[in-house]
C-alpha cells in the first residue's frame, strides 16, 4: 500500500512557504559539488525550499524551526535524475495496453484480447512494450498473430524499445498500407510471403502511426499525471525528457499552471521543429519553481539493435547483409547541431550503433571550435562504440547518457548481434569514465523500468533482476557505488546545466531528496534494486510517502 | 517625442512591489460594476497592484503611502481594453511592409520598391493594408501591377481586412498557382482573362500563403514587442486576441516567462484545434498576474464586405449574382460549439453578413438549453444584421462585439455592397443597446489602427477621422458617451469573463488606468479622437509616459 500526495499538490504549493524546516535524525548521504562523498544527520531547508544547512551529529540544531522531521535513523540521499527518459511515453504506458511483462506470444495475446474486451469503447487498442527476444519467438510477430486476438478493430503496439511497431489487418487497413506501399527512407516494412507482415521499423512506423487517433489533452494530461505518480514512488525527482513534441510541452505547462508539476522535467525539444516551436530563440528560462525548462533539442542518428536500426561499421553478426540505418546525412546532422547551438540550445545525439557513435563524434569535432559557449553536448544511449572511439568522448568533453539497465536487458541480444569481437566497446561505463568522460545514468523510461535503483544495481554489479550472470557480464566494465550515485545525481544534473540547482544536497541546491530504508553505499546490489522510496521529497515539500504498513508496489 | 518603458519590465515586475501607492489630485473617471459613472481625486492602489481604495476631494489620504504621485488636476481614466484584435498581426504589421495610409496604386506601387531596395536580404516582401478601395481603383489591384514594382522576388500583400491576399508572378509561381489551380470551398482565386489575377479571396489565401516562407521564432518575439509598444502608447491595457495560434501563444508565453509581458491578453484559440493544442480540456488559469488567459475559440463564419465573402441573405448590391461564402456547415459550426462549450471554452463567431449573424443565432438557440454553465456567446463585428434578427441578441444573451471605426471606414463601401435597404441593420449599436444587447468594442487591429480613441469617438458621433459625415452617419445609431466607454471597459471585461479583475477602476480590481490631457465625457469627438495618453499604467505600475515635451505620434 502507498500513499500518493500528487493529489495534494495544488494546496502544497499554492499554502504559505514555511521557514526554515529541520530533517534530523537522519543517516544523509550526497556528493559534494567535486563529486566526493559526504555524510550528515541533519538538513536545514530554507523557506524557498532550499537545502540550508548540512548538520554533523555535534553541530547545533536550530533552536525552533518551524517544521520538524525525526527521520528515525534512516538513510536520506538526494532525489534520484534519470538522465534520459520519455515523460509521456511512460504515462502513456500506464494508461494503455503493456505487453513488457509478457514471456511469450501466446501472453501476449491473451492480455490483448482482454484489453480489447475490458475497453469495448476504444477505437484503436493502442499499446507496447513486447519483445519477441524475451518471447523466445525467434521471428518477428505478425498481423495474423494479432488477428488471432482482435480482429475486428485496429491494434498498433510499438516494440519495448519504441524502434518497430507491429499492426493487425485492421490497423494496416486503416493505414491503408498495401503490398504496393514503399518503405520510406530510415525505415523499413517488415515482408513476410510477398506482402506486409505486420512489423514496421522506425521511420515506417509513420505510416501506421499517423493513421491512429489523436490523444485528446485529456488523455495527454492523464498521462503526465500517472507519469508523476509513478515517478514520485519511484524516487525520481527529477528527469530529462527526451524528445519533447509541442504537445508534451503543452501538457506539462498545464500542470505548471496549475501547480501540479511536481516532478522537474529538463526537456529537449524532439528535434529542431518542436525545440523552435516551443522556446524559441534560446533556451526557456526554469519555470515553476525549477520544475521545467526547455534546455536543448534531442536529434536521432540512428535507431535500435533490437530492430536491427542501429548503426553498425560493420553487418549484423546475426543478419550479415544489414548495417542498420543512418536516419541523418552527415550534412543535415551537422545543420541541425549549428542551427540549435547558434541559438543557444543544448544538442544531444541519439547514438547506438559505433557507426552512429563515430559519426556524432565526428560532427562534434567538425564543429566545436566554431560554436560559442559551453556546450555540453550529449550522447544519448553510446551502446557500442568502438573501443578506437571511447578516447574521444573525454577530448571532446561528451556526456556520455548510458541506461545501465539496457545492459542487463540486451546483452543476450547483444551477444547475438555483435559477436564476441565487438562487445568490448558494449555498455563500456567504465571504459568510458577511465578514459576521462562523464557518464549521466538514466532508465530511458518507458523501454525499461523508471526504477533508479535497478539502475544503480545494474551499475555496480551488471547483473540483471535475477542476480545474472553471476558475478556480472563483462564484469570489468561495472563502476562504483560513487560513480552509480554520481550519473543518477550529480553528473545527470550537469548533463543538462542544472548542477547549479539540483543533483547534491549542498547548501543553496533545491531540497530534493528521499528517506530509504538502507545505505545504498553498504547494501548489496540485490538489496538495492529491491529499495523503495518511503518518502519523496522535491523542493522542501514530501510529495511521496509509502504507508508504514505496505508491501511496496 | 515618447518615452517608451516596456524595456523596464523584467526589472519593474522583478522587483519587490511596494505597498500603498496613491496616485492623488486626478479628474477620476470610472463606470462602477453596474455600469454607472462615478468619480474620483485620489486612487491608492495596494501591494498587488490593485485598486484599494477612490477617494473623494474630502476623504482622508493614506498618512504614508510608499510611493505618491501627483496627477496635477489631469484627467484619470480606466486603462482601454480593446475587445477584439489581432496582436501578433499589429506586430507583424509594424515589422512587415504597411501600405494601409497608401491612397492610390501608384503610392502603393512606390512604397513596395521602396521596402524591397530596403530589404534586400528578406526573401519574400511580405505586408498588408492594401484597400482597393481607398484607392478609388474601381477593380482589384493584379500581378502585373504588382511586377511593375518588384519583378524578382515574391512578393504577397493582405488586404487591408485580411480576407484577400495580392501576389505577383514570382510568388504565384513560387506557390505553383496557374492557370489549371482551383478555388478551395470557401476562397475564390479571381480570375483576369482566364488566369488568375494576383489577388485570391478567403480560404483561397492559403494557396499562396502555404509557401511563404515561414517567421522564425525571433520574428514573432520581436512583432509581440513592438505590438505591446504600440498598444501602451495608445491606452490599450487589455485586448482580447481573436485566433490566437500555437505559435502566437508561444510567443506570448515566452514574454511572460521573461517577464516582459505587459499588455494583457484575453486569448481567443484560431479554431477548435488551436484551443485544444494549447489549452487542453479548459480554458487556461489566468498567467502572469492576470496577463495572459485563453478563454475561449474564435470561429469563423465568414468572410468581409470588402472582399464580398460576408455572407448575406440576398445578393450584394454591386455583384448581384454573389451572395458571399459560409465558411463553415450548419453541422461544422454546431459540432465545433458544443466541442468547445462542453469542455467550458467561450465560443465567439465570426459574423459580418446578415445571413451569417443569423445563422450564428440559431446556432445559438439551437444548442443554449443544453449545455451548461454560463456560456457568454459572442458574436463578432455583427456588422450587417437583419433588423428582425436584432432582438435576438439581447434573448440569446449575445454579447455584440463591435468595432466603431469600421463604419466610418466602411460607410460608403457598406452603401454600395448592400444599398439602401439594408443599411438599417448595418452597425446598428444603439438598436442592438435598445434591444437590450450588451456591446463590446474593439479594433480589429490591424484591419483598422489600435487606437480606442477613434474608436471612441466614432462610437459617439458617426463621423471619421476629419469628422466627416457631418452630423454623422446615420447618427441614430451612435451611442452615448458612458455606452462608448462602457463597450472600451467593463462590457469589454464581461465579454471576456474578466469583470472580476479588469474594466473598471472599483476596489479589488486591478489598477489599469490611463493619464490623459482631456475628460473624455466633456470633450468633442474630435478632441477624443486626438487624445494620447500621457502615461499608461497597468497593475499599478506605469508602463509608458509620453514626454513632457513631445508632440506625440
Amino acid at each position: 500500500m502507498t500513499r500518493l500526495l500528487l493529489t495534494a499538490l495544488a494546496l502544497t504549493l499554492a499554502a504559505p512557504a514555511h521557514a526554515d524546516t529541520l530533517v534530523d535524525n537522519v543517516n544523509g548521504i550526497t556528493l559534494d559539488k567535486d563529486g566526493k562523498l559526504l555524510r550528515f544527520t541533519g538538513l536545514v531547508i530554507d523557506k524557498d525550499g532550499k537545502v540550508k544547512e548540512l548538520l554533523d551529529r555535534k553541530d547545533k540544531r536550530p533552536e525552533r524551526p518551524d517544521f520538524k522531521e525525526d527521520g528515525k535513523g534512516r538513510t536520506l540521499i538526494p532525489g534520484l535524475i534519470d538522465a534520459h527518459g520519455h515523460v509521456m511515453g511512460l504515462g502513456f504506458q500506464l494508461m494503455l495496453l503493456d505487453l513488457s511483462e509478457t514471456n511469450s506470444l501466446a501472453e501476449a495475446q491473451a492480455a490483448i484480447r482482454k484489453y480489447a474486451a475490458d475497453n469495448p469503447e476504444m477505437p484503436w487498442i493502442i499499446g507496447s512494450g513486447w519483445n519477441q527476444e524475451r518471447w523466445g519467438l525467434g521471428r518477428f510477430p505478425t498481423a495474423a498473430d494479432l488477428d488471432a486476438a482482435v480482429p475486428n478493430r485496429p491494434v498498433w503496439l510499438e516494440r519495448v524499445d519504441g524502434h518497430a511497431g507491429w499492426a493487425n489487418t485492421a490497423a494496416m487497413t486503416a493505414a491503408k498500407v498495401t503490398a504496393a506501399s514503399k518503405s520510406p527512407d530510415g525505415g523499413r516494412i517488415e515482408i513476410v510471403g510477398g506482402k506486409p507482415s505486420g512489423v514496421f521499423v522506425d521511420a515506417a512506423m509513420s505510416l501506421v502511426d499517423s493513421a491512429k487517433p489523436k490523444p485528446l489533452a485529456r488523455d495527454l494530461d492523464r498521462a503526465l499525471y500517472l507519469a508523476q505518480q509513478k515517478l514520485l514512488e519511484q524516487g525520481v525527482t527529477t528527469i530529462a525528457d527526451m524528445g519533447t513534441s509541442i504537445l508534451d510541452w503543452q501538457a506539462f505547462r498545464r500542470a505548471g499552471d496549475k501547480k501540479q508539476l511536481a516532478v522537474r522535467i529538463l526537456s529537449y525539444g524532439g528535434d529542431i521543429d518542436n525545440m523552435a516551436m516551443i522556446a524559441g530563440s534560446e533556451p526557456t528560462p526554469w519555470l515553476y519553481d525549477d520544475r521545467l525548462r526547455m534546455v536543448g533539442v534531442k536529434l536521432y542518428l540512428d535507431g535500435a539493435l533490437g530492430s536491427r536500426g542501429a548503426w553498425l561499421k560493420a553487418p549484423y553478426s546475426d543478419a550479415p547483409g544489414q548495417t542498420g540505418l543512418p536516419l541523418l546525412t552527415p550534412a543535415q546532422l551537422r545543420n541541425k547541431m549549428v542551427r540549435a547551438s547558434m541559438d543557444k540550445f543544448q544538442v544531444t545525439i541519439h547514438a547506438i550503433g559505433d557507426a552512429a557513435n563515430a559519426e556524432a563524434l565526428d560532427a562534434i569535432a567538425d564543429l566545436t571550435a566554431d560554436l560559442p559557449g559551453e556546450r555540453r553536448w550529449r550522447i544519448e544511449h553510446a551502446q557500442v562504440i568502438d573501443p578506437a572511439d571511447i578516447a574521444r568522448f573525454a577530448s571532446l568533453k561528451v556526456i556520455a547518457s548510458m541506461q545501465p539497465v539496457h545492459q542487463t536487458s540486451d546483452r543476450l541480444m547483444a551477444e547475438a548481434r555483435l559477436g564476441p569481437d565487438r562487445l568490448k566497446g558494449a555498455y563500456a561505463w567504465r571504459s568510458l569514465q577511465a578514459a576521462g568522460a562523464r557518464i549521466a545514468f538514466g532508465s530511458d523510461v518507458p523501454v525499461e523500468s523508471a526504477n533508479p535503483f535497478a539502475g544503480l544495481a545494474a551499475a555496480i554489479s551488471r547483473t540483471d533482476a535475477a542476480g545474472q550472470p553471476f558475478g556480472g557480464w563483462r564484469p570489468e566494465e561495472a563502476v562504483s557505488r560513487e560513480t552509480a550515485l554520481d550519473g543518477f545525481t550529480r553528473t545527470a544534473a550537469y548533463g543538462g546545466f542544472a548542477e547549479d540547482r539540483i543533483g547534491t544536497l549542498m547548501p543553496g541546491m533545491r531540497a530534493d531528496f528521499l528517506i530509504v530504508e538502507t545505505d545504498p553505499m553498504l547494501a548489496s546490489p540485490d538489496e538495492i534494486r529491491r529499495m523503495i522510496p518511503l518518502e519523496t521529497w522535491i523542493g522542501g515539500y514530501r510529495y511521496y510517502k509509502k504507508e508504514a504498513s505496505g508491501g511496496g508496489r
